[in-house]
C-alpha cells in the first residue's frame, strides 16, 4: 500500500463542505430554547420562574465543563502515549470532536429537540453533544495511528448519525435508563470502533511496531488525559441525570466505583508481571473502567457498596483485558485495537449494562420510597403497568440493539473508509505524526551546561543539520 | 547591546515595592461587598434575599474558576512552545498575572465600585480583574522572549492603569456592550502589544533565531494551554453576562463559534502547505480565534448560526494571518509578534467589535421581545432615545477609541521599557531560559535500557559533565 | 539495604484486601443521605426543600470539583519534577488518594455522620475524605522516592485513621475553626510525614543523589500541578464553609493571599541566587504558601489586605525554608524532606494557625455584626458564654494537639514503615521508577529530520539496541 498522503485538497475540501453544511442547517433549523432567549415570554411566566437561579444553566453549566474538558483534554491527552502521534493523537481528536458537537446538535436535535419546526437548544444539548462525541472519540481509539483526518472525519459524520439513531431507540422506544450511557456511549462506541478496525486489518502493520509504543514523557502527557477522566466522570455520569437527588447519587456512585476501580487495577497489573512491576498502560486505562461500568446504574439506588463491587470487578476484567484479551483479538480475530479500547469501553460497557438492568429488575418502592420509584422510572402514563422487572428487560433489550447498531454500522462505515483515496497512511508509516503534520525539526529538547554547548559549537560541524542546533544520534559505542 | 541581565536587586524590590504598595492601598480602600460580608444587614434583608442561593457567588463562581484556569494555564501554556523559554513562558506569566490582579482589582474597583469611600468587592470583581489581567497576557505574547521579568511587571503596570481607562470610557461613557472583551481585552491588548514590540524593535533578533522554535515536547505542551483556553471559553464571554437567559446564550454562541473555527482553521492550514500538512502553530492559535471573534456579541441574541458564520471566518483570517502577515510584519513594519496575537487576538478582536456593532444596529424587538430588548441593551433613563443604530454607532467608537488607547498607550510604555536598565536580554540571549533561571543541568531526560546505560557508564568517561549523568552529544556523522 | 522489591504478591495482596474490607464495610455502614437519597421523605418537606436548587448539591458540587482535580492533578504533577520519579509520583498519589478517600469516608463517617448506626453520605462527605487525602499527599512529599507503594498504603491506612481522630478533637471537642485546614491538614500532615521520614532516615541516600534532581521538562510537567493547585486553592478553603458569605469570603481572602505570594516567592528566590537568577523549586512550591497561610483564617473577616499581608510573609518563610532551613534539617536533624513540605506545608501551616487564633481572638461585633458573630462562631447552647478570646485560646490548642498527633503518630507509623519486608528500595535505587514501573524504552523522545535519520541508520549500527530506536549516547568530545 503506498497510497498517496497528501491532503491539500482532501482535507480542506471536506472541512470547509462540512463546515458550509453546518451553517446552512444551523441557518435552518436551530434556534435558542426558552432559557437561552431573550424574550419575556408568556411561556417563562406559565412555567413560574420566579428567579433566574432556576435557570437550567445553573443546574448543568459546571457539569458541561467538565464533560468538555474530558472531550478535549481527556481522550486527547490519554492518548498521546504513543511516542511519534502526540500531535495526531490531541489534534484530530480535537478536530472530529469540533466537528462531531456541531453534527450532533442537529441530529440528537431532529430526534429529540424540534419544536414548531426548529431545534431548539440549551445547556443540555451541548452536553447530549459532548456525549455523542465521546463515542465517536472511543471509537477513533481503535483505529488511532491507522486513519487519515478525512476518515476521521468520514467516521464521525457517519457514526454521530448511528448514535443518535440508536439513542433514539434506546431511550424513547424502549424507554431505557442510561444516564451515563453504558450502552449509548460506550457499548455501542466500543463495539463500532472494534468492527470498523477489524474491517480495516493491516496485515503488515509490523512494519511500524516500533513505533507503536510509548517513551518516557509521552507516557506523562497520557496521564493528564487519564486523571482528567478519572476527576471528572462522576461529572460525567450525573450530567443530564434529574435535577437533585438524582444528580446527587450519580456523582456519589461514579465517585466510589473509580475510587475501588483503581486499586484492582493495580492490583491485578502487579500480579500479572513477573517481577511484579506496574504498567503504565493499565495505569492510564484500567483505573477508568470504573466509569463506564456504573454508567447506567449510577442514578439508581444503586447504594455506595454496589458502586464498590463494580468498580472492584470492572478494574480487574480491563487490566485482565489488556494482558490476555488484546493480544488474542489482534492474533485471531485480526482486530487491531490501538488503545485497547474494548478493555477499558467495551467489556466495561457490557458490565455496565447488565448492572443497570439487574439494578432496574430488582429496584423496589422500599429503596426508592412509592412515589420515587414511580417518578424515577417515569411508571406513568402508558409506562403505568410496568414492573421494574419490564424496566430490567427493556434494559437488556437495549444493550443488545446497541450491539446490533454497532456491528452493522462499524462494518458500513468500514467499509466507505477502506476505499482507497482518503489519504490512508502506508502501513511502514502508521503512528507517524510526520506524514500529516510539520513536525518540528529536534533541538534536542535538552538542556545542555554552558560548558558543554561551546565545546560542541566550537568543536563539531554537523553537516546537514541547520547551524546552531545541536541533534543528539546514535554511534557505536565503540570507537 | 549586552546589557546586564543579573536582576539581583532589581527584580525583588520591584515585587517587593509592589506588593508593599498593594497591601497598604488594599488596607486603605478595600472591603468585601454585601455578599462576602459577614453582617446580617438592613441592605441585605431589603433585598430580599432569602435564601443563600441567590448569593452572586453561586451565580458566578463555576464561571470565575474556568477563567482563571485559562489566565494562568491557558495563556501560560499557550507559551510554553518555544524549546527553550517554557519557565519563563509560564513563570512571567504567573509572576504579572498575579500582580495584575491585585492591581487591576483597585484600579477597576476605583472606576465601578466605589461606596463611602471604599472599594466593595465580590465575585465579579475577582473574574473582572482576570479579564483585566489577559488583555496584559495577550500583550505578552508579542514581546515574549525578548523581555526581563522587570520590564514585564512595569509593562503591567501601565497596561492595567490604560485597560481600566479605557473599560470606563467603553461601559460607563460610550455605553458600549462588551461581555467577552472583543474591544476592551482583545484588541486593546493585541494593538497595545504589537506597538510595544515595535517599539522595542530589535534588528539583530536573527541571532536568536534558532531558538525561536519548537520542539515535539513543547508543542504538546502548548496544546494544554491551547485546549484550556478553548474548552473554558463559553466561561469566559459569559462570566460577567447578566443572570439567566444572557449567560446562557453567551455560552452556546461561544461553543458554536470555537468549533466552526477549528474547521476553518485545519482547512487553511493544511490548503497552504505544499504537502498538505497541518502546522502547530495554527491548530494551537488559530482554532481560538472564534472564541475572540464572538466576545462581544456573545450574549447578544446572534443566533447559532450566526456564531458559526462569526466562528468560520475568524478561523480562515488567523490562519491567513500566520501564513502571510507576521512575515510581513516584521520584515516591512518591524514589528516582531512572538506568539502571532496579531492573528489570534488583533484580527478576530476587530472582526468581534464589528460583529457586535452589527449585531446591535440590527437587533430587533421581534428577536428579543420587546421587553428584552429595552432589558438587554438598558434603554431607559438616559438612553431611552436610543435606537439599536444609536448603539450600533457607540459600539464602533468603542472601538476606535480602544485602538487610539492601545496606540498612543504602546508608544508611552514602549518607550518606557526601552529604558536601558530593566535587565533586558542581549539581542543573542532571547528565548533562552538561562537568562533568568536557574536551569537544570541536562540528565537527557530519557531512559536507557539498563545494558546499554552500563555500557556507558564503563567505556565512555565524559569530560566536565558530573559524574552518572550522561549527555546527548553532536558528533559528526562519519568517523 | 538489598532489600526485595519484587512486589507481585505484597502489592497485590495489599490492594485486594483494602478493597475486599472496603467493600464490606460500606455495605454494612453506608447510606446515601437526604439529598441523594430518592425518597421522598416526610423528613424532606418538613426540611421545606421547595425545589431542587436547594439540594446541598448545587451549592458544594463546583468546589467538590476543583478540590478533586487538586488531589489527583495537583498534587501528583507537583510531585513529577524528579526526572525519574514522574510515573511513581503520579502513580503512587493516584493509588494511595484512591484507597484514601474510601478509607476516609468510613473513619469520618463514624466520628461525625451516623444517624441510625449508618453513616450517611453526601457531596460534603466527599469533599471532606478529598481533604482527608490531601493530608496523606502532604506527607507523601516528604518520603517521595524512598518508599514503596506497599509502605503508602500502609501510611495512608494510618494516617487517615490519625487525621480523623485528630479532626474530631479539634471541631467536636475544642470547638475549633479550620475549613481550608491550616491545622488539620496541613500542619498535620507535613509534621507527620517529616517524623515519618525521620523514623526512616537513610544514611547512604547520597547513593541516588544523581536522580534526585529535575531535568528540563519534568520542572514544567511539576508546573501543571503547581497552577491547578494555586488556581483551585480557593474551592479549597472555601469547599466546606458555611453557605453564602462565608464561602464567597473565603474564596476572596484566599484568592488575595496566593495572589501576594508570587510576588514575595519570586523576590526572596532572585534576591538569594547570586546571579539574581530564579529558582524553579521555589516558585513551584513557595507560591502556594499563601493558600495554606490562610486556611483557618480565610472564612473569617479576615479582611483582602489581612489576607495579602498573610500571603507576603508566608512566601518570604516559605522560599527562605527551601534556601535554608531544608539543607539544616537534613544535614543536622537528619530529616530527608523530599519535596520540601515543611516550607510548603509545615511553617505556613503554623503561620496559618496563628492567624486564625489572633483573628478569632480579636473578631468584634463591629466587623461581623452582632448576629454575624454569634452565627459565625457558633456563641450559642454551651457555647453561649464563650468570648472571642476563648475561641482565640482553644485555636491555638487546636495547634498544639495537631502537632502532637502528628509526632506521636508519625514516630508509631514510622516505625511499623521501617519493617524490612514492605519492598521499600535499596539506597542506590531511590527516586527511581524502573524499580516499580515497567519502564518504557528510550525512542530518544526525540524527533530526527528524516535526512539524519537515514545516515543514522545506514552508518551506525548500535550494539544492544532494539532495531529501529536510535539512543543519545554519550561519547568523548575528542575523538
Amino acid at each position: 500500500m503506498a497510497w498517496n498522503t497528501n491532503l491539500r485538497w482532501r482535507l480542506p475540501l471536506a472541512c470547509l463542505l462540512l463546515e458550509v453544511a453546518m451553517v446552512v442547517l444551523f441557518g435552518v433549523f436551530v434556534r435558542y430554547d426558552i432559557d437561552a432567549d431573550a424574550h419575556w415570554s408568556a411561556e417563562k411566566i406559565r412555567r413560574n420562574i420566579s428567579s433566574d437561579v432556576e435557570n437550567e444553566f445553573y443546574y448543568r453549566y459546571p457539569s458541561f465543563q467538565d464533560v468538555h474538558v474530558m472531550v478535549f483534554v481527556g481522550f486527547g491527552f490519554l492518548m498521546t502515549f504513543l511516542h511519534r502521534y502526540g500531535f495526531s493523537a490531541v489534534g484530530f481528536n480535537f478536530l472530529l470532536a469540533a466537528f462531531g458537537i456541531q453534527w450532533a446538535l442537529l441530529m440528537q436535535g431532529w430526534f429529540h429537540h424540534v419544536q414548531d419546526r426548529h431545534i431548539i437548544i440549551g445547556i443540555e444539548n451541548l452536553i447530549n453533544a459532548d456525549f455523542c462525541v465521546a463515542s465517536v472519540c472511543v471509537a477513533f481509539g481503535a483505529v488511532l495511528g491507522k486513519v487519515s483526518p478525512v476518515q476521521v472525519l468520514i467516521m464521525t459524520f457517519f457514526q454521530v448519525i448511528l448514535f443518535s439513531v440508536n439513542e433514539f431507540i434506546l431511550l424513547n422506544l424502549l424507554e431505557v435508563k442510561d444516564a451515563g450511557g453504558s450502552m449509548t456511549i460506550h457499548t455501542f462506541g466500543a463495539y463500532f470502533g472494534l468492527t470498523v478496525t477489524r474491517i480495516l486489518y493491516r496485515p503488515n502493520l509490523d512494519q511500524s511496531k516500533n513505533r507503536e509504543s510509548s517513551v518516557y514523557h509521552s507516557d506523562l502527557f497520557a496521564m493528564i488525559g487519564t486523571l482528567f477522566l478519572w476527576m471528572y466522570w462522576p461529572s460525567f455520569n450525573s450530567a443530564v441525570s434529574s435535577h437533585g437527588d438524582s444528580q446527587h447519587r450519580a456523582a456519589i456512585n461514579t465517585y466510589c466505583s473509580l475510587a475501588a476501580c483503581v486499586l484492582t487495577s493495580v492490583a491485578i497489573s502487579s500480579a500479572l508481571n513477573k517481577k511484579g512491576k506496574l504498567d503504565m498502560v493499565h495505569i492510564q486505562n484500567a483505573t477508568l473502567a470504573g466509569g463506564v461500568g456504573v454508567g447506567t446504574a449510577a442514578e439508581m439506588m444503586l447504594m455506595p457498596y454496589g458502586a464498590l463491587i463494580v468498580g472492584f470487578f470492572c478494574g480487574i476484567f480491563s487490566t485482565l483485558g489488556f494482558v490476555y484479551l488484546t493480544p488474542f483479538l489482534e492474533s485471531r480475530l485480526r482486530i487491531q485495537d490501538t488503545c485497547g479500547i474494548h478493555n477499558l469501553h467495551g467489556i466495561p460497557g457490557i458490565i455496565g449494562s447488565v448492572v443497570g438492568a439487574v439494578t432496574a429488575a430488582y429496584a423496589s418502592s422500599e429503596q426508592y420510597g412509592q412515589e420515587g420509584l414511580v417518578h424515577y422510572f417515569g411508571f406513568q402514563g402508558f409506562k403505568e403497568s410496568w414492573t421494574t422487572k419490564t424496566q430490567g428487560k427493556f434494559q437488556v433489550f437495549g444493550l443488545l440493539v446497541s450491539l446490533a447498531m454497532a456491528l452493522m454500522g462499524g462494518i458500513i462505515v468500514g467499509l466507505i473508509l477502506r476505499l482507497p483515496f482518503w489519504g490512508q497512511p502506508a502501513d511502514e508509516n502508521c503512528f507517524e505524526d510526520a506524514v500529516y503534520w510539520e513536525v518540528p525539526e529536534d533541538k534536542s529538547s535538552v538542556y545542555f551546561p554552558d560548558t558543554v554547548k561551546a565545546s560542541i559549537q566550537s568543536s563539531t560541524p554537523v553537516p546537514s543539520i541547520p547551524m546552531g542546533s545541536s541533534v543528539p544520534i546514535a554511534v557505536p559505542l565503540v570507537p
